[in-house]
């Protein structure tokens, strides 16, 4: 099978250099264009010297026409952007993955209403898919336009899932308490992300709101006939790459007499033949940095009395960015799942 | 008025190196002896050269007498030790702070379970005085043994303080989803902390059981005639001081209705006088380095539906260990309260 | 004695608050200004809460005149600033220290070319005196107007002088390899210094030529008759604070015979009476961390051959920068030299 | 070709780990065995979480005879181990490679002097080969013996080897500051490698005295006529992983007058062919991070007067240690020497 053509667009950030990361060794995938207005005509090595001798790209104008000879196109961009380009390559035949936010909410309200911006493009909109892979895969296949979950909602969605879907817990009293590293705030020059500001310190951020709660909750409303009501705390912790999810949900008092041997069950049987997601030994501690670098995302169970508490970790750039979106082409595609998908947590 | 004879039992660790930095420059207090069985003879500034010019004490055998002639010694000591050493000391007028588990627990069953040691000197138990500084300051002024709280417990309690004592949350639900800096974990050789292990990821640890949550209860229960029930999750972030609790809490039913500015009320007015807790304002996000080397404890408010959500911030051992022992040396002797404690954050 | 009136210019970034740090708990100070275009009217505390209850200052308007009124201000600005205000001050009676560059090089030709400014204040430079408070003590006495170090020539200055004063070793060929925080960089947002691409790496910079090297010059220069050549070498090291220089020396033939107790005699004998330097024994490794938030500086001696290696230690943003500049200020008002500086190090 | 099969003694350590990290996925190996006289029966993946899914070996009692059935073996032991077990797996035609010291240093009175130990197979030590794999490439192919370098020596002969080779320095006052991530230290539990110890500090260690000089000497030595001398100062930074050296030499009078261009040339040259070391452009500044993960070590150059100054990186758990011992097995078995080793550095 010849490579799938492929180009990015905005690869100056953190998802866009770790999509390169992974694309440059994915067996059946050719780089083709990497775009950036203020970069044109720079090598890419010049900007991230790890990918000297990896790839040998210049930034491109995104107007010269070589997205649209491309068979796939990821949007590593701030929201607006990708709804504002994802048009025209649709219309060419080429593929869209949208790392950004504006392709997974399908409530255009909800959208404007966090984002501040009106969706330019609704009939694009109703045909994207939500691009969360293991739940979502037979859509996927047959997607043109995906839009690739949020880092915390993927934690969120994979750790709730087998307890919503199961009709143990109560949908209305989730608490998602979540840890993140700092790259999850992007590469921009701002003050707050500063090493002398994020590091060896611990803050909690958006407690009175986070754009990834509606996301969220629009998918966990689809796993449960119940009413979903989810109050989510992202927290800020000194490190460059990981997420720490710790899930609380009661169980409902048809479950409390449940095992936790049957608890386990669930979750195994769930994604047992997941190859990106691994239930760890009940009262494991998941560590962030076992997921490295790699597209894997572990959680382990606990329980006290009716609460249960599911531990998620994943590293925020691959299977909670640019791993996930790899993975959702290959679906697209008829790829192996895992191409390009296969290195190893590093550690430490 | 001469100054206060000062004894450190155990000083090669973390809460001990923090004790003797801030009784060094403490304006009422002449450091008198530092113990230490294994480095008997060595100066203090050869294992800590911060201290060099600071400090000139040697390390003292434990065995020497030197305890004795101080007036108050700090126990800075693994649970068990100040146990087998206090009641001597007591007898000869000497005031004991621990800063060990040893006199935290009144029920000696609790502690039996949870430390796998049987308690043996419950008489001196019985006298001895939880040494939570705000919530306990007048039993602490005439106690002659004080068993100083745990880092995670001193932040529980004081920020679930004002609800539950205003019977404005239900006791039943409480979750302290905890933070804690890797020197919470002491200076002790092991695999686990080591920079490499520690460094660059997060975790959670305990979630199935931690010493800190029976010290808690105990505490919690005495402010409110609610049955309490707590969910205690610690986890390790990579930095090296600094304690983040997150606190989630349900309002009763006759609270609902409580608006923002009540509840924001209610704690400034339950800590207005205090000069080592700050209320901030509604909605904020304290972070653990403002409080790094200082022993203020910060809180903030948050709301989402009927959850009141507390953040709570401290140094792990200042407030949390060495300054709250400090502080409770204070009151016992009549000083002033902050005396030795101005130290302001340091900030990057 | 009636408290120093001090104001300062330029306290948003990292010298000057460590400057509201260590001067809001000086005995002999009432700070009475903090200037800032940008946050007039804004709290303080509001832009670094650790000094929420410890400063109740305003940020003011620089052109208000309350600077005139005090009887010191502190520039901790950009070079430029200081030039361009304080001809104006000094008229006043005011006194200026001022930590940033533009009364640190005599030589305005250097100045200019380092700088890519012209010096607007000829005459006020000719008064200004260099503030190595070790090394220039006497002149700082009647000085009205300081230019106070940068933070790698004080560590250079410091580590070399015993040699050449004493014409122990060739002044033709030393080398300095510095590693400094990234505080040293900085609080602008930029996205070099991102917690996320300073984090977990090690680099050198402006290896090709750095604004310290004429200002080290300028001043060794002043120590030997031997003409100087250095080179300095700058890297920037993953942590917040703390800056530590190896440097290196060559005997010259007559000192070769020199045991290494002679040399170590030779910074002993020379720093004795320092408050502010610790000569540690020879063969010592100092740690950064020894004088994290001290104003102590920390340097120890080795030896390899003919090759003299001097370590040296500081935390770059006390002893390299507000807190010289407050230990100037001390000297120049007559103060006890030590006041407002006897903070431990932070340790761990 | 079928599979090679391999060994690894002592996989509990940081290399140990890099060692199943990248033969994992080694497209030519079958890892056949792991042993540890402690873990014995252990899952290597219950010890390294992010090995859940890709390493299914248990680690397995060195004495049970296994490391005899496998084509290649690595000792990634503290020194003595590999001395005193490889002269038996040699006799059975395996193929070894120690990571460790003993196979490094053909001097036995040097090594006995530093190592505080006989060398107790000086017979294997003769035909084991120094695996410095772009200085020795033709050795190691036929070698059964290869003694991996320590991670500094890779640095240093690396970046004064076009030097040195070429005439153009004087080998006589030869000065490597180099600065290593903490992993360097091991997976041992000790107090100095602490989280709490090692972060947010910066140290010289081994001034006086490190192992890795005389082996470097010796190498050296093999690559000029002139006598070797090297001032070598080993620093401890906190970061995991990362090895940077700053290497300075002076020009010999009859290459001075050779332009920065020239010099470039000879490096480039030297190393065009290399696929693991990259010769930047004059005057770059390589990030360690620009490795992480990687095998690849780059360098870039710079100049001050007659000194020339070569900055190197690499991750000195892979090309300073695990990755070359892959490297060097590559070559040994005549496979595509990248072959496992394309992993691309993790940034951020």
């Amino acid at each position: 099978m010849s490579k799938i053509k492929v180009g990015i667009v905005g690869g100056t950030g953190y998802t866009g250099v770790e999509l390169l990361r992974l694309l440059a060794r994915h067996p059946d995938v050719q780089l083709r264009a990497i775009t950036s207005r203020s970069e044109n005509g720079v090598p890419v090595s010049n900007m991230f010297p790890s990918l000297r001798g990896v790839v040998d790209l210049k930034f491109s104008d995104p107007a010269s026409g070589i997205l649209e000879a491309c068979d796939a196109v990821f949007f590593a961009t701030p929201h607006g952007v990708a709804m504002a380009q994802a048009p025209a390559l649709l219309d060419k035949g080429v593929k869209v993955i949208d790392l950004g936010a504006d392709f997974r909410l399908q409530d255009t309200e909800v959208f404007e209403k966090w984002y501040k911006l009106a969706h330019s493009t609704p009939d694009a909109l109703k045909q994207a898919v939500y691009g969360l892979s293991e739940l979502n895969r037979e859509h996927i296949k047959s997607a043109r336009l995906v839009g690739n979950p949020g880092c915390y909602p993927t934690t969120m969605q994979l750790g709730f899932y087998p307890l919503l879907k199961n009709n143990l817990v109560s949908a209305n009293a989730l608490i998602a308490d979540c840890k993140s590293g700092v790259s999850g705030a992007g590469r921009k020059a701002e003050v707050g992300t500063l090493f002398c500001e994020a590091g060896d310190t611990f803050k909690a951020y958006g407690v009175s709101g986070h754009r990834h709660t509606p996301e969220t909750l629009e998918q966990l409303t689809k796993m449960t006939a119940q009413k979903v009501n989810l109050i989510f705390t992202p927290h800020l912790t000194p490190m460059i790459r990981g997420m720490h999810s710790t899930l609380y949900a009661t169980l409902l008092p048809e479950a409390v007499a449940m095992s936790n041997d049957e608890l386990q069950k669930v979750f195994e049987s769930t994604y047992v033949k997941e190859p990106f997601v691994d239930v760890m030994p009940w009262g494991s501690h998941p560590e962030t940095r076992s997921v490295r670098g790699s597209n894997m995302l572990r959680m382990a169970l606990h329980r006290n009395g009716d609460v249960v508490i599911v531990l998620v970790v994943q590293d925020n750039l691959v299977k909670g960015a640019a791993g996930q979106a790899v993975q959702n082409m290959n679906i697209m595609f008829g790829l192996e799942e895992t191409a390009g998908l296969l290195g190893v947590g590093l550690v430490p």
